[in-house]
């Protein structure tokens, strides 16, 4: 089979390795011509540009997206659309937003499946998990890539027509905040706690046998292990934000409550008040409105 | 009526000031010889000990004690029980945990009210609101003075039996936390938000027939009078605590969901993490674990 | 002054008779003729439609809407746009989402002000609170009619430019769902709890110089007063709830974090779930899983 | 080696089995005498009574308790006692609050070491998570034990002095009662949402490769393998607490906050509250009080 991928980051890069060791041809394309390079090295033929791409594709188009979400999708899709038809297939293996997907689904001249892609760098041996939507005859005929890029025929579903898949990857992604901040509480607590404990130990027993076991207990052991149990120097502003405030507004949209979800998002929020959060900084005023506590000050 | 007040601190001089301006008379002690000369200023007959304010008293002795919740509650009444018979009445109108109110109301040798007292200092001219727990009679016996004390007579209630008036404090607590917390949520927002608003007018507007208006509101106002629409200098670390604890205590006991005062109380916990919160960092590393995102490290 | 009037609802009919009551003329008009009769009774001008209300108004003319939210105000601002010039003023004093006033004040040929008004059927005697976005000139223009609405002069604020008044007002709204939960979760606590109280007396007793005192306090007492201390027949499924989503959602775009007023609003989602909480059943069947808990199942 | 084994419920039954086929000696006892039927079928020497058991045992014993945390610990340790000396180990597997082991390890005649044993019924053949408090010399006497009962040498650690086994189990439940409701609130709005999911195929190819996947979410394909994707007939009332409750009083000792595993508690005091929450039925009389919203009545 051959494929055609656009977007050589990190997760680009993946795709292609994962789909020449599966013995597929790759045409690999990037606005940066050493990510180009590199996927030829890696046994890819290179292309200069997105047509030039489209044009070395033959009839029957496969062609896998891995930019980054947003405008960089509709602008690659721009300038393929007029190599393509209703016999080609676009998958977009992004983090795009799944409304943003249901109107690409619409307006491109291909069969278009839009792929949650989850697992991350560390995907690379093991293979990645991939949520797909759009058309069912689209997804089986690239059943041979899905086949190379996941874990194997396991690690790939069909979930349903347009926008599934990455509205399936955006619930995920705000389900990841929330385990991340629920192991965060109980190790902040054993940390702060009553016992002088050895944090790898704890995760490491856990996730021998224990019911909270999981991958991301694995990489807390990791995280202990290589940053030692206080962990070290790492700061705690977090970063990022944006698929875990789409599942919270869609959330909304559905009237279903989601409380874990958004207090591990806001948790990023408030990490980011650089000047001190408003809401304590008014409620030191009050207690002094109403007690006569002293007011802290910053100081200068 | 004649009252022996014991701990003259802010508190204890309103309750001096308010019971002599009902013209009934008082005698004074703290241990602090500058509070007892600063109540007999106002009209107090001094007392040298404990034991001296319970020997001035006549039969039928009434005593309000103001002193700091805790081990200050029980030294004071092992001083006075000596002195106190079953005809006698203590007040304890500070913050006590209800469990020790009741235990207290046990041991005491006279009948023994826990009176939550709410309105801080700014009840100096109002008036407080009482809510206070023991036997009916005694309850009774007081009203001279929780009418003086109160903001007159809709100001103090009897709660029912021993502990229950501290009890209905500590709750008053609990929602109080969350209250402030939400006003502070909303002018955060205000704050951050679209438009440059000016946020003592907004609060002016509001405490002018809005459904949100309130004493507390009416405070928000004063802060932005005098910090400014950004609270100028205020720092956002939040001290305190120990009664919106035992609230959310009592509702595990309970089993009473209680989310909103737990999230304005750990809110204070997590504004005094000064090395920033475990959770967030352990966050950041998970994120480079399963991400590549860089992560964060503390300048030192 | 003369003002008309289009919306004859329940807030509308006190708008007319605020207006009325102070001394200024009406032309009032409904799509519900019994409405406008009832205007008329009042004292005010009956017109016919929404043109003829705008032909009986002289030059500058000035006009409320208290129509619905949504498509009613751009439906009614349809018919009258015909009618109006840069000299006139139109005010929405009903609850529409900021935005549409940001729009709508771009495409009316009058000035426009978005006027966001608490304090419901209540606001009848004391007066309304109002929160006023749009041109200064026309704020000021209609104070007159704002003084009569509002609790007087304190009782309405210029919050800023077109769309601050509605966007105070939906954070007023934001705010008011989590003072009410508040107050709920500590009345709950009380009356789940371990004293025998009453609680239409501890709401007494608090709005008498408590720290927590406030109007909703005294709906509460009202409502013990009213219902009894266990509230009687009144169910648990919370309607409504636009105005907080938008409040949340706006707290999303602006990354501030509302986690109290965000639980509020959820709990009303949560009251809705007919069928029981899908994550709590979810729940169950796990602890089976793992710890092989009994599965309770539904009677049928 | 030779084990005695105390309480042959379900999980005493796993560990008699395991040590069994490990190859060492089990004498076993039980209150019920099928359950030590049961044992001496698979091989285990069946006692009388705890002093009978503890006769059988020679010198240096080793005795491993998986009886119902709280008074039946007690009783059982005061009925061995007598029969202990400092070279005995005494086990408690069971799911004890951490204070009880640190008292009972002080009063107990031979060493003690608190288990908190995680796994579940599952863990019959894979074996179970161990976090051992205690002496060290008691904790390595015990290995071929603690090698057998867990998933091998990986699956028992050490935590550290007496309680802090049972106190990092503690923690554990707590965790694993927020990522139950972190997947509950990911599958609700899947459920909910905008597309008609199968969700025991979400659930699979997450398990493939995703960063979420974990036991339990290997235990929610299950589910939705078993029950359907619409959970079928289980219902929404969750039993237990105990730990998550004394998880998060550690939480509020310890001033850490919990607001997950929090929320994630109090939803399980939400779904036992038969008769509506309080709350909601108050903010119900509320919205009439200020805006005439129609009072939703029970049904009788």
């Amino acid at each position: 089979m051959q494929l055609g991928v656009i977007g050589l980051g990190r997760m680009g890069q993946i795709v292609v390795d994962r789909v020449l060791e599966a013995g597929h041809d790759v045409i690999a394309f990037d606005l940066d011509p050493e990510a180009v390079a590199t996927a030829a090295d890696a046994g890819a033929e290179p292309a200069e540009s997105v047509s030039d791409l489209a044009d070395r594709l033959g009839e029957e188009k496969r062609i896998w997206l891995m930019v980054p979400a947003g405008d960089a999708v509709d602008a690659t899709l721009e300038d393929l659309d007029p190599h393509l038809d209703s016999e080609d297939v676009v998958v977009d293996g992004g983090n795009s937003y799944f409304e943003d997907s249901v109107r690409r689904a619409e307006v491109c001249s291909a069969a278009y499946l839009d792929c949650g892609t989850s697992g991350g760098p560390a995907g690379a041996e093991l293979g990645f998990s991939l949520m797909v939507g759009g058309p069912e005859w689209a997804y089986e005929e690239l059943t041979p890539v899905f086949d190379a890029v996941a874990t194997g025929p396991d690690g790939h579903e069909h979930m349903g027509e347009a926008g599934s898949g990455h509205y399936v990857k955006m619930v995920h992604n705000g389900v990841e905040y929330a385990l991340m901040q629920t192991y965060g509480e109980g190790f902040e607590l054993l940390h702060e706690g009553r016992y002088d404990l050895d944090l790898e130990n704890v995760a490491s027993v856990w996730n021998n046998g224990a019911v909270i076991r999981s991958w991301l207990l694995e990489l807390c052991e990791e995280a202990f292990r290589e940053e030692g149990t206080d962990l070290g120097t790492v700061a705690d502003r977090i970063e990022g934000g944006s698929t875990g405030t789409w599942t919270v507004q869609e959330g909304l949209e559905q009237e279903v409550p989601l409380p874990l979800i958004y207090t591990a998002l806001v948790e990023r929020f408030g990490s980011r008040a650089d000047d001190g959060r408003f809401s304590r900084r008014l409620a030191n005023r009050l207690r002094y409105g109403f007690g006569r506590h002293e007011v802290p000050r910053r100081e200068d």
